[in-house]
C-alpha cells in the first residue's frame, strides 16, 4: 500500500466488523490505527482475557454474573475474549494468571471484577501492583468518580489500572452493578488507549 | 442464635446507641454487620485515636481546635475515642504514634489532621505512606474532589489514606475548615469501610 | 523593617510587578509572601523551566507550539523563564533535564510537556517519579478530572506532580489543547503552592 494513502480514510481496508451500536469515538480510532496497522500487516482485533477474582465463585458456591457481564459489556469493542477464568483470592494466584494472560497469552487487555475493597481477603489491588510496570491513575480515578456520584461507598474501591509490556490490566468490582458503572466509565477510551498501547503512531487526539 | 435469623432485620439485638441525627447509610449498615457481629460474639463499637500533628500546637504555643472538632464530628459513628494527642511536625514522631495507635492501642482508625501540604514541615502524608500497607485512594481523592469546588488550592493537599493492618489510618488537613469539609465527605463511607477491615462477610452493597 | 509590620498589608514593599490581568488570588498570595520574603532580604519571583519532550520536536522534525504556549500562560505568574529545552522520549534524558533544572539552575517551577500517555515511547511520568521525593496528586488529579469533563481520552494521562527539594514538578500532555486546558486548571493554585514549597510560614489558608 503506498505510503501517500496512510492518512487518508480508506475504509475499505478495515478489518473490524462494524456493529450497528458502535459509537462514533471507536470508529474514528479504528479508522486511523486500522489502516496504518493495515500497513504493517499487523491484525488489529484486541485480545481480551477476563478474570473472575471470588473465592466463592471459584469454588462453585457462587455463579458468576459479572464475568459474564463483562463479556457482554465489550462486544462492541474491535475485540475477542480469548480467556475467561475464575480464581480464588490469592495474591500468588492472581499474580500468576496476570503474567499468563499478558505475558503467554499476549492479551492486550486484562479485565479483573473482583477484591478490590477492604476485605482482609481483598487483595487484587496488591497483586495487580505487583505485575504492571506502569500505572495509569486516570482509569481508576474516573470510576471512582463516576461511582461517586451513586453512592459513598464508591471510595472504598482500591482498583488499580496499569500496564505490563503492552497489555492493559484493569480492576473493575466484584459486583454485576460496581462493573457496569465502572466498565461503562472506561469503555469510550478503551479503543484509543489499546491502540497507543500497541505503539500506533497516529495523533489524532494531539491537536 | 438461630441461623435463619442472620439476614433478618432483627433491631432488637443491636447494641449500638442510635442518635437523633445518626442517618440512613449508617443505621442500614449498622444493622446489619451489628446482627452478625453477635452471631460472634463481638463487640461492635469501633476504637478511634485522633492525631493532631503540629508543631505549634505540641509546644502549647497554639490551641488545636481541629482535633476537638473531629471528636465533634465522629460522635454520631459507633465509635469512642481512646486516644487524642498533639504531636509536633516530625517524621519519626509520626510513625511512632502511627504504630502505637494501630498496634498497641488497636484503634480501628486514626484520624490526623495537619501536616498535609507543601511546606518544607509538612511530612504527615510520608510517614503515613511508611506505616500502612495498602492505600485506599479513592478517599482522598473524594476528600480532593469536593474541596476543589471551593477552593484551587485543595490540590496542594497531599493527604494519604491507607490500611495498617485492621487499622484505617486517614490524614486531614490542619485547619477546622479543611477538618469539616474533608472529614465530612468521608463520613458517610466509614462505617461500612470499617465493618469491611474488620471482616465483616456482608455483601450488602455487592448487588 | 520592624516586626509589627509582618502582618500589615504594606503593598509599598511590594516587589513584584503587577499586570492588569492579574487575578485576585495571586495579588493576595503575594502581598503576604512578598511581605515576608523582603523581612528576609530574598527575593520573590519565582524561576520557571520549561521542558518539552518530544522525539520530533527534539531533531526539528516538528514545530513545538507547547513550549511557546506555557511561556504565554503563566506570564501573568510572577516568576520568569530561566530555561526552555526540548529533548527527547528518553527517560535517562529526561532525569538529566530535571535534576539540571532543580538542583544547579534552581528552577521553583519545572513544566514539561509530551510523554505522558500510553504509548511506548511516552516515558515522562515515569522518569519523573524518579527525580522527585514527593508526590502532589492533589494536581494531577483535578487536571484529569477537569479534562474528562471534555473528553474520556483525558483518563489516558498518566501525568505526575511531584516535589524535588523545594522544586515543584508538574507534567503536562504534549498537544497544545492539552497544555491549555491543564495549565489553565492548575494556574490559580500555582502561587500559593511554589510559596508554600519556598517555605513561606504564613497560614492565610488555614482558617
Amino acid at each position: 500500500m503506498p505510503e501517500e494513502l496512510a492518512n487518508q480514510e480508506v475504509t475499505l481496508f478495515v478489518p473490524v466488523p462494524l456493529r450497528d451500536k458502535q459509537k462514533t469515538p471507536y470508529l474514528c480510532d479504528l479508522r486511523v490505527s486500522v489502516l496504518e496497522k493495515n500497513l504493517l500487516g499487523v491484525h488489529v482485533m484486541f485480545k481480551v482475557a477476563i478474570l473472575t477474582i471470588s473465592d466463592k465463585g471459584s469454588k462453585g458456591e457462587r455463579e458468576d454474573a459479572s464475568g459474564p457481564l463483562i463479556r457482554e459489556m465489550i462486544k462492541d469493542l474491535p475485540g475477542e475474549v480469548i480467556h475467561y477464568e475464575i480464581i480464588p483470592d490469592e495474591t500468588d494466584v492472581i499474580i500468576e494468571a496476570l503474567k499468563k494472560c499478558s505475558d503467554q497469552m499476549r492479551a492486550d487487555l486484562v479485565l479483573t471484577t473482583g477484591g478490590t475493597g477492604l476485605s482482609p481477603r481483598d487483595v487484587t489491588p496488591d497483586a495487580t501492583l505487583k505485575v504492571i510496570e506502569k500505572e495509569v491513575p486516570g482509569f481508576s480515578e474516573a470510576m471512582r468518580a463516576e461511582s461517586l456520584k451513586k453512592t459513598p461507598h464508591a471510595m472504598i474501591s482500591r482498583a488499580v489500572v496499569g500496564i505490563r509490556g503492552s497489555c492493559l490490566i484493569v480492576n473493575l468490582p466484584g459486583s454485576p452493578k460496581g462493573v457496569k458503572e465502572n466498565l461503562g466509565v472506561i469503555l469510550p477510551a478503551l479503543p484509543h488507549a489499546l491502540s497507543k498501547l500497541k505503539g500506533d503512531p497516529s495523533e489524532c487526539a494531539q491537536e
